[in-house]
């Protein structure tokens, strides 16, 4: 474990994205840039990779050969599979497809130190569950209860703030955040291969967002200094907001109320709700993502999903049909039965996470 | 009136559409480009404008100066007022603000054709209200139900299909529907000054977004194909939407339920929901944008608010605070107040629709 100054982490993701910017405007007709890839691994600290390769993280797999042929073929103009820029959506999964989500979802950790956070305004917690247990260190007694347990401590740290008030303590928050197990700042934990691809896919005209059963106001915190996505491309479930005045000023008040679950079944409506065109590629790792993957393979053309499979207990964690968190089970079997691309993450990434060396 | 080919019409559009993403890639760091201007009058087959203004319909009155100045300010490199191009939002309500809304909303009249078209499956509207007024051509009957008819009518229309279904149903019925009082097609009652507003706020690195209490499904249609707006970037009114399996194939059928009016104060809280960052320029028309542009203004830094007034008896329709479609008047009132740009239609508007000669 290093001793990581956030703000140099910060800095660098600036950089990164900045970049991506700039080459993505030069970029259009080109696959792939040299220059890019070299920016990007100089920014990264890391060894130069074969200039020809746009996903230097992937091992020569099938997973990265149908990445490669999928994007070759859809951006080949006057092939049959060519599609036009305007169409070219790409969705993604958040939790356990873009960064970990073992053995906590980041916005749980969030929620709990939020909760001992805003305790000295709260001295009933001590006596109220799951407020007490959680107040006490005991995590287990507080999943004991269950959804009920949870939606509480959501509501409690998520709601009857305004937007502007949430932001910021998510802002404050993951500047410092650390991974419970790797001592790791959150936004390291991000999958550098999957980096790449977004990157890569919108080198080729792609726009990419993130359709996350996650909080909406939550994940756009973070999600353009990390992945380079802005706010407007990220669909998220949603509490209930309401207009007001106050002092003549308008704000907008998050009620503890739910809107919106962009899970399973939601995932397609929140793709249909906020895009309105039905995605071209899609990239999950769980059952939660499998209506997304199953929506956008029923397009007419050229399509492609993609599952992240958690096979690789060593760099990152070895999980499928039985875990608590981001089961993949109903989806896998699709995904083997329709010829899915399944990325099986200990043989197809050569790295997991971008600090490894 | 003269005989319109709605092939021709799209074959025009598809090309002003076009042109304008080829430049704009082009001209991010230009603001403004002859030949786009160019290209754009070419293909509207008007006369030649003076090369160096990007908004050739607006008369040199002090709302076009403001417009000029407030998009000056925040592009400039190095100033007080410079704002990042990822923060260059845009928010346009559609109704009365980019097309003409007066004397029935396009999407309403949409709504009455498809009951006429779906009669036949319908036997039991003949003896029904609102239908049977409707059916009988009596649209006075129809609206004195108000509020309770409309949803009836607008549920009967709009629900119980697929999303694909419905999109259909709209991109046929828009190839050949003309305005009630001008015999115009749809697609030619937007108004000129504003096309040419959106397209140099986006040749100056703005994202443009429609926010309207419009159907989303219904403005998602033509919005790329009119304004250049991708689905993505349009914000509306949504009904519930159900994601089933039909013989294995996954449909997105809509429900008859309202799930969400992007109307007054629903319109920031769509911005929010949708965008998750505030605009920096807001555009509207009416007290149903009020609140949109006081949200929008209440923002940090040099901030844009811009409402269409409607004092064109002659060329289009002169209404405000007494008006049932489109009434202005709490908006006006803050706009005056505020020192807001109200754009009188009249003075401020050399042509109003692309084909006035």
């Amino acid at each position: 474990m290093v001793d990581f100054n956030p703000t140099i982490l910060e800095e660098t993701f600036d950089h990164i994205r900045e970049e991506s910017r700039r080459k993505l405007m030069k970029m259009r007709s080109k696959k792939y840039s040299f220059h890019f890839i070299l920016g990007l691994t100089l920014a990264l600290g890391c060894a130069q990779p074969d200039s020809s390769d746009p996903l230097p993280s992937w091992n020569a797999t099938a997973s990265k050969e149908a990445i490669l042929d999928f994007v070759g073929k859809v951006t080949k103009e006057g092939s049959p599979d060519f599609v036009p820029v305007a169409e070219r959506i790409a969705v993604f999964d958040n939790d356990g497809t873009l960064w970990a989500e073992q053995p906590i979802y980041f916005q749980f950790a969030f929620a709990m130190d939020r909760i001992k956070a805003l305790a000295p305004e709260h001295p009933e917690w001590k006596d109220k569950e799951p407020f007490a247990s959680l107040l006490k260190g005991d995590v287990k007694s507080v999943l004991a209860g269950g959804e009920p347990a949870i939606f509480q401590i959501i509501m409690a740290t998520h709601a009857g703030i305004t937007t502007d008030e949430f932001g910021k303590a998510v802002s404050d928050w993951i500047k410092t955040a650390k991974h419970p197990t790797s001592g790791r700042l959150s936004m390291e934990m991000v999958y550098q291969p999957m980096i790449e691809l977004l990157t890569w896919f919108r080198a080729n005209g792609f726009k990419t967002f993130i359709v996350s059963g996650g909080g909406v106001e939550f994940m756009r915190v973070f999600s353009e200094q990390v992945y380079d996505i802005p706010p407007e491309q990220v669909i998220g479930s949603t509490g209930k907001l309401s207009f007001e005045l106050r002092d003549g000023k308008p704000v907008l008040l998050k009620l503890a109320e739910i809107d919106f679950i962009d899970d399973k079944a939601g995932k397609p409506v929140g793709i249909q709700q906020h895009i309105g065109r039905r995605p071209l590629a899609a990239f999950g790792n769980s059952d939660g993502d499998h209506q997304m993957l199953q929506w956008t393979m029923a397009g007419e053309g050229t399509r492609f999903a993609l599952i992240v499979h958690h096979t690789d207990a060593e760099r990152e964690w070895a999980y499928d049909r039985e875990s608590h968190i981001g089961r993949l089970d109903k989806a896998l079997d699709e995904a083997h039965g329709k010829n899915w691309t399944v990325v099986d993450m200990k043989k197809d990434w050569k790295r997991v996470f971008a600090f490894e060396q």
